[in-house]
């Protein structure tokens, strides 16, 4: 689920680049936040994440939240793909005797189905070292949203706000500092995220590109820009930091926009859009950057424009060997 | 994958029924094989299965085998629904630095998706402590085949031969005695056991009700029973064994009725249909018993009628502390 650097290694990015490259039959659309085929005229789409106990659970959060995120993270890629979330399926590994966090964890899923909207369709169990959810989740749509549809010309916007999950992960697992009032407010982005189910009708009509932030908006705006074959230029003042980010950045000596940028498990929305559209939105957005001619993602401030290097996330994550 | 007695304890039973009893939304057609909806006029099936090293993966199987089991497990679910294999996803969690392993298992996932016919719809990779694979099938039926359809008075069938897994297993686990030549034909059926495709479209002319043998024919046999509110008598003789089981069982004094009825894994379609259509079925199968009026799995032999009592299989299990 989550793709901190230590999780990653060079090594295994090329383990599954050759193993995927095994594969050479794939469905319609294949590698976007979902996959999807064409069914009478509709878009069936399906994706699904594995949550792992000892990847992805820090230590503040319970197998209630666990359940719930799990599936909140399949949601989210419906959503990237401008889909209604419809089923839902898993597969739970848990070790044996492990009764009252078996149960808080189905718990959880079943909470988030219900806030979904979603039926089960499938589900398996497995006994198995640690806590281990697989989710599934389908999805119907019109029209997909992908991310080589991005157009020169259109402006770049992303829902919410950014950074509140990284900050917590640095409190949690580094021990940076803050005050009670702003973990309240960080911690509430890495536990209980919710996946912006509410603009998939909005968005559908106005973008025919979108990624959810998973691993950090870098990353994803990379993904549109090396799919579209263009340039994403973001402007650094108008990326969405709430004021808890920025006091705790404040206090650590951080750059709120590099927190910002590199944040993942946000489940934020990132889509491209032509300015004429941008009065007909109907929901809460920002807009942080424009697409243009060229290649790659730039940060811009008053005083300089300056082309992310391709490691930056990387290189974050090794800085802080999260 | 497997549910071996030792792997399902009471406790952990429960909490599956608890935490399943939490969900009360499913889709029009779940807790069979696969669960499934319906499109426009087609059935869309949808299954998954969870494969887990430190309990499904015997010293014997290499990981590229193990690749292919985690496809297997789930079109053998698809075809026991009578649908046909079309997409497949799944999540893999490996431990880092097990990069040769991952590679024989992205090798497995890959050949079996050929042989099967299925194109790839969504991957997910992640860190976890031992090797995780889940698998999600997706396929299409005009018609669904249900545990509930069984009818008085039609003929209980089975593809194949039954026996070889169990008798594997009891090898690898448990050192029971065997020849090399028997050894070869018992470990094919654990080590890469094969989906009965072919006879999907064969099936579905005939009939309504199919199960797969993945946890053993008497535990199958009484989801049908449960089901479709009837009683099924097996005709012992009739059950099919081969010779290695024959010769395994009587090196080590075991019943082979009993190791047939209780092997899972065997990825066999166990269905009912009437008597009048036997003759037009396109492909292999041996007629094992019937359906008729009351409740419960119960074996027929020359000289007694005997219930198989609803804890067989696990008390199997316990004896053999599988």
């Amino acid at each position: 689920m989550r793709e901190w650097g230590v999780h990653m290694t060079e090594t295994e990015e090329d383990i599954i680049r050759t193993g995927m490259e095994e594969i050479k039959r794939t469905s319609e659309v294949f590698g976007d936040d979902a996959g999807a085929f064409r069914l009478e005229g509709r878009w069936v789409v399906i994706t699904n994440d594995m949550f792992v106990q000892s990847t992805d659970m820090i230590p503040e959060m319970n197998f209630q939240d666990a359940g719930f995120k799990a599936v909140t993270a399949n949601v989210s890629d419906l959503v990237a793909m401008g889909s209604k979330p419809a089923y839902f399926g898993f597969s739970i590994g848990l070790p044996e005797s492990d009764a009252d966090r078996a149960r808080l964890c189905f718990r959880g899923i079943s909470e988030a189905m219900d806030f979904y909207g979603m039926k089960l369709i499938s589900a398996d169990t497995n006994s198995a070292n640690e806590l281990i959810i697989d989710g599934i989740a389908v999805g119907m749509a019109e029209k997909l949203l992908l991310r080589k549809n991005a157009k020169v010309g259109e402006v770049v916007c992303v829902t919410g706000d950014l950074g509140r999950s990284l900050s917590a992960l640095l409190i949690s697992l580094k021990g940076l500092e803050a005050d009670e009032k702003m973990k309240k407010k960080l911690f509430e982005k890495i536990l209980k995220p919710r996946a912006r189910i509410e603009v998939v009708d909005g968005l559908s009509k106005i973008s025919n590109c979108a990624i959810d932030v998973s691993d950090g908006l870098a990353k994803e705006l990379r993904a549109i820009s090396k799919a579209s074959g263009c340039r994403i230029v973001v402007d650094v003042e108008n990326i969405p930091v709430s004021e808890e980010v920025r006091e705790f950045c404040e206090l650590n000596s951080l750059d709120p926009a590099e927190i910002a940028m590199n944040s993942g498990e946000e489940y934020e929305i990132v889509f491209t859009t032509s300015k004429d559209a941008l009065d007909g939105v109907e929901f809460d957005f920002t807009v942080i950057g424009e697409v243009t001619k060229g290649e790659g993602v730039w940060m811009r401030t008053d005083s300089e424009l300056k082309r992310i290097r391709d490691l930056s996330w990387r290189h974050f994550s090794d800085k802080w060997v999260i």
